[in-house]
């Protein structure tokens, strides 16, 4: 009998125990999940004869290392701040480790003891990241085991509502941490490099920047990502002249979005005086030019040169952003808190509702004096709120990598990501049994050249 | 006989130590001046006998606290982070102190201290802050001791080029740090208050939200401080409806400047890779989409959309930042850092050039069911590139004040800001020998209504 320890049974770990608990059998498997309430472990157990819940509280040394020496490898579904302590118990009891989260400098700085205990400290092994660094690497090391040059890598992925739901006229809804869609972008400029040229967008410019692109013939745009540079130390591509990262959203999402960055309405780092008692229409009018007279809508319009028959008007509209007698009702909030309280009026799943996943890897390389590009595109539909398609793509790499981990196919100990083929060929196999499978076609070669000129 | 003691000679302290040197056979004074090094200490000096200077190296804590022992008022002109470790030996043995640097908390903290060794730390005493909140202070609490209730406070000031070395089309040049130039207005959202309405502009929008004003028949510009709000408190208008802060350019500078936080130019958070190798126009095209064949130029135009008869394509051109040979050779540098080499190309003074002062206050104010608004404006104008407007602004009310807590006259204790009667009817009056006079109006009042429309 082995022992799996999942800590967190939040909105991404639904599709984690399913798996889990249908290999329970097959491979003698008890699985014990860790949360502050364990309502939504139980919905999700069911009643499962080998799955337990339990009341963990991860601030709690005594318990969480009780639990943890039990156990042969933890999954730690937790927010990323909190996988530290849970990572040093791992070294400290000598039990393997899983993460979805971006891998930290506190928990790089274990490599070296992991190593020392043979130990597997698996990180961003989720959707993005994870199945965006596995299917990349599949293809790069294919690509370059022809001994062809990369010449371009350009990755985008998505979080969107699916097409079945998608009834605003923002073409979107939160299917993830709303908090996390209002902040996106924040905290320094996009970074990346095009046919050798570096480019540097400020966050307040980045929503006009967008690219398009159409994955199984439907149009998305994406704004890039925070860092892209880095990525080519960790993808081995230290010398190739395009290098770009994005978020996909629906064709329009951007430019309206941008009037809330424009407007200033993203702001974090402040608290506005007196919110609680604030209007929807108040908290508008704190962004525009006071005058006796005119109206908000007009002042806004001015200000931001929207014209009336802009459709980025009605997306407005469509929130009841004007509304001054809708109260935002927070106490002490910063911008981004109260846009948030607005938006989710408007942009929560409904019941039905449905959520999808798209990512896209283009791949521009030179064999034999030739220039080819492959295009690598995959979509993902939700079934319903519980068993999403953001569950689905993050939670089934993270279970079959804790299952591979545990039966020893997966062995190369310390601080890893899934970047090499002992990971992610197997993993990305089994991903097909589930629906997840890339399209990869070739596209002819154009480099990085978004008005398809002829150079 | 008194010593005084100034650590930093730079820029600002001209006027000062000539003030003090002047006064000092007079008050029976002997002046100390201390700095990494004495160059710039011994020409201000010019062997007058009162004076001398020492090299003095503020971190080295023994030979700080030797010098601070045997004097009886601490002039501190370093930079604002330095000041606390002198703050702090002036509490241990017994000294005075006057800086013009905003207080920080650390500073705030050692005002129990100060209050029981009957010491008197004096902050914020040199232009904004400083004669800023003297003038202020007095015409308010005028307006206040008549019964009056205050409506309104707007209050502006800038170090600008005097207009007789006003020659270029931006009609600005560095005549103080230009790094604190190019960082001007960032940090955090400005915010104020006008006719009770909270009103916040993010960074990015700052420099388009200007307001214009007229002094002494110019009529300038100005964009918002960071933190409005906050002196409401300090001036004692906690239910003020109107309260704005704003720093003072030429016609025309801010929307030129724009350009430059639209592009991103200005961000000092991040460093460049390959810096040292680029060239201006190469700086530039950093911010800019690629392009095959576009020239930086077009697409610079396209994106911002400047039109081609629009004065700020010149103000660019006169900067020569498309020059492709012109190398910025800064290694590792910020994007902040290579603009500022741009910039000072051509706004740093000329030995003949002279720079100004200029301030503003209004005051809107109710007494006897009628409105009132006065106007109180100041210019002061630079004798050469060595006594500024910038340092006798900045230096004589630091010098006034050190004279006078020294013989008695100031004797309040603890951490003090000169807000209060004792401390700027004294030197608001002493100034005026020195040509620093307000010139106060009634004007019609209108409140805050930035279109003279009649409500």
């Amino acid at each position: 009998m082995k022992n799996i320890l999942i800590i967190g049974a939040g909105k991404s770990s639904s599709f984690l125990i399913k798996y889990l608990l249908e290999k329970s059998d097959e491979e003698n498997l008890k699985i014990t999940i860790g949360d502050i309430s364990t309502e939504n472990a139980d919905k999700l157990i069911n009643n499962h004869k080998n799955a337990e819940s339990i009341i963990l509280d991860v601030f709690n040394t005594e318990q969480r290392q009780r639990i943890i020496k039990k156990t042969d490898v933890v999954i730690s579904m937790l927010p990323a701040r909190f996988h530290i302590e849970v990572a040093k118990d791992c070294i400290l009891f000598g039990k393997h480790m899983v993460t979805a989260s971006y891998v930290s400098d506190e928990m790089k700085a274990l490599d070296k003891q992991a190593k020392e205990k043979g130990l597997i400290l698996m990180n961003e092994i989720g959707l993005d990241p994870g199945i965006d660094h596995m299917s990349a690497m599949q293809v790069l090391n294919n690509i370059r085991n022809k001994g062809a040059k990369m010449l371009l890598f350009e990755s985008f992925c998505g979080g969107l509502v699916a097409p079945e739901s998608d009834n605003n006229l923002w073409n979107y809804k939160f299917t993830w941490n709303p908090r996390n869609v209002v902040l996106a972008g924040q905290g320094g400029a996009a970074m990346f490099i095009q046919e050798s040229t570096y480019k540097y967008i400020p966050y307040h410019k980045l929503f006009r920047r967008t690219e398009f692109l159409k994955i199984n013939d439907h149009k998305f745009e994406a704004y890039a990502n925070r860092d892209s540079l880095k990525y080519r130390s960790v993808y081995g591509l230290d010398n190739i002249p395009t290098m770009y990262r994005g978020t996909i959203r629906k064709v329009g999402f951007s430019r309206a979005w941008n009037i809330f960055v424009q407007l200033g309405m993203t702001d974090d780092s402040y608290t506005i005086e007196d919110s609680e008692n604030m209007s929807y229409r108040d908290f508008v009018n704190l962004f525009l030019a006071y005058s006796p007279s005119d109206s908000v809508e007009l002042k806004l319009r001015s200000y931001l040169k929207i014209d009336q028959d802009d459709v980025m008007w009605e997306k407005l509209i469509e929130l009841d952003i004007f509304n001054p007698k809708k109260q935002i009702g927070l106490v002490n909030a910063t911008p981004a808190k109260m846009l948030q309280k607005i938006l989710e009026d408007s942009w929560t799943l409904q019941e039905a509702d449905k959520d999808m996943i798209v990512m896209q890897h283009l791949f521009g390389y030179e064999l034999n004096g030739e220039k080819h590009q492959i295009e690598s595109s995959l979509t993902v539909i939700g079934e319903n709120q519980t068993y999403t398609a953001m569950s689905k793509t993050v939670g089934l790499p993270v279970a079959i990598a804790a299952l591979k981990i545990l039966k020893g196919e997966i062995k190369t100990p310390g601080v890893q990501l899934p970047i090499t083929k002992e990971v992610y060929e197997p993993i990305l196999k089994e991903l097909e049994n589930y629906g997840i499978k890339f399209t990869e076609k070739e596209v002819p070669y154009l480099g990085y050249n978004p008005n398809y000129v002829v150079g």
